[in-house]
């Protein structure tokens, strides 16, 4: 029984979305390593590898060390922060793990204290400039190789990228104008090294273009992640229709304010985190799915989370609608970055009350 | 040794902050009750009992019951979730519980299944509208003071409020304002009131009005909370100098970028959270503070954080200071709100290197 904020998790839609997005890497000939910081759970993990999934992509080295007990082949898309050199030799031994370098220094300091084997990717900037170098920086890219090289531990593994920008998008010819542009750049820098690094591979992921393209020509390897649960934030740029959001959160109603229409209920930032976007009735932190058997069906129209403070949420409901929501009853919130409200949650519900922990 | 993100505490500027809060309670004749839903600390709870604090505020009842082994005078200043009956049952006989009610539904409710002795606050919404009946509804007032007078174990305690509009503010005299209206509207009810229920009191609590005020006469208990550790977003709206804010996440530099005049470091939404505010650079996660000693000094002057994803943080800095960032450093990040990034990281270091444990 729901008593305060729970995250529930529909597996069947779950499942039908890495289903989904597994049978495109297949079509498109693919390596398919799902980027596992959305969901952070050895169980949900369990259900690619039900699949044949045997590589995954991890933020962290922390989460990489979790996963390390079932998974054996873990790239951490995230630059190589060398202060964490002990946790990469001690994980380097146990697993196949890939890292990101994006500049000269970190790779030298790297190769300077590594102690076991580790296959390196150069972090290449298309567009978000978040990190990564930039395209046409030969002369650095040129460098991190040869210290690459230069150093028996370290083998280089080729050009990884994230198109995090088609996260700005809200139509799907602006996220498919991203996509091709990142699938050129990437193009671009392996035609020219190919030739001296033979087994060097291309690697993109974000879910909004993995969602929405099908053409993926001369791209190597996939790494979306968000697809998972999918959320509000990727239904907007065009990613998914609503009914695929496989989480939502269950959140008791504790106020009500007919003069407002609003409805408070007990899930804040602490829950949902505070990400939000702007949607046409204004700042978005929230919708409502209806109620379907013991999970949700479609969103509620013209309602939605207006506020979030720490553990209260506010819902601005169409007046009409107001006598349906009652105290004592919960409401299910759809979120809007899933990843980040995974993350605060710690925990999943399925939908028959099975408990399903993560890291 | 910093390795990733730790969220580091400066126990002088922390304890500094309580004692000045503490005093303006005693200088006033207030109870001070204040709320631990910031650091949700048994061990920084104890430098409040040092000083003779026995009442504290929390925000769930989980937080209640990780408190009660050390406190046994709680308000929970969230409106009463009758689902988590149990959980009050439970607690009510270990201590002194203090609940808050909103609407008769709740009331009935709770009384028809409390076992145990009780307080209850009737919350007043005195202009955050989140929740709270309104100051002007007498008979909603009384309808829930008569639920509360009809039970054997509820006892009818005051009215609380909390002036959550005082985050809007961005002027001392605007803070100043919302306290006094906050203030007059408290006890126009308390004078309807106290002749019939001669115990009742009235509470307020929220970080920029106990900061900035210095006139409270009438009221009897005060519950600011953020005031342990102030944040950015106190600063902006004039709580705090920044020099009072007790703790920074130190968060490592992963990547360089001299054309975008940018540092990337290893520090996002899952360690500061998302929460942000707009300043004269535009919308602004947080700041750094220049290191001193084992802590930090000043603020860095224009050098913000401009951008946050899962994992990485991008900081905005001047390109005359660009060269004193190096790769293996880490940067000292002001959170813009110190409740949720504390309640992310779940753990504080000391400048001695002392780990502080938290709910």
């Amino acid at each position: 029984m729901i008593t305060k904020p729970t995250l529930l998790i529909d597996e069947k839609k779950c499942r039908a979305n890495i289903e989904l997005m597994f049978s495109k890497s297949q079509k498109h000939g693919l390596d398919f390593r799902p980027h596992f910081k959305t969901h952070q759970s050895l169980e949900i993990g369990r259900w690619f590898k039900e699949l044949g999934v045997t590589k995954i992509t991890v933020s962290s080295l922390e989460m990489a060390e979790y996963f390390a007990s079932e998974w054996n082949d873990i790239t951490v898309a995230f630059p190589v922060n060398v202060l964490e050199i002990e946790r990469i030799n001690t994980l380097a031994w146990r697993i196949q793990l890939n890292l990101l370098v994006d500049n000269e220094t970190s790779i030298k300091m790297l190769s300077d204290v590594l102690s076991a084997k580790v296959n390196m990717f150069i972090e290449v900037n298309i567009g978000q400039n978040r990190s990564g170098v930039a395209p046409t920086d030969h002369t650095q890219i040129e460098k991190i190789i040869a210290t690459i090289e230069n150093s028996s531990f370290l083998t280089f593994k080729g050009f990884l990228a994230h198109a995090g920008h088609s996260y700005k998008c809200r139509r799907k010819e602006d996220v498919l104008k991203v996509h091709e542009d990142s699938l050129q750049l990437m193009k671009a820098l392996k035609e020219i090294y190919i030739s001296s690094y033979p087994n060097s591979i291309i690697s993109l992921g974000d879910t909004p273009c993995f969602s929405i393209a099908e053409s993926f020509d001369g791209l190597d390897e996939m790494r979306p992640g968000n697809f998972v649960f999918y959320d509000l934030t990727q239904n907007k740029i065009g990613s998914n229709h609503t009914s695929q959001i496989a989480v939502a959160l269950a959140c008791p109603i504790v106020s009500l304010n007919k003069e407002r229409s609003e409805v408070t209920f007990y899930g804040g930032g602490v829950h949902l985190s505070k990400d939000r976007f702007k949607d046409d009735e204004g700042i978005i932190f929230g919708r409502v799915a209806q109620k379907k058997g013991n999970g949700w069906g479609e969103v509620v129209p013209n309602t939605y989370v207006n506020s979030l403070s720490q553990e209260h949420g506010t819902l601005s409901v169409p007046i009409a609608d107001f006598n349906k929501y009652h105290i004592g009853d919960y409401l299910l919130v759809l979120p809007v970055h899933s990843c980040m409200t995974s993350n605060l949650m710690k925990s999943y519900l399925t939908l028959d009350g099975k408990h399903i922990s993560r890291f």
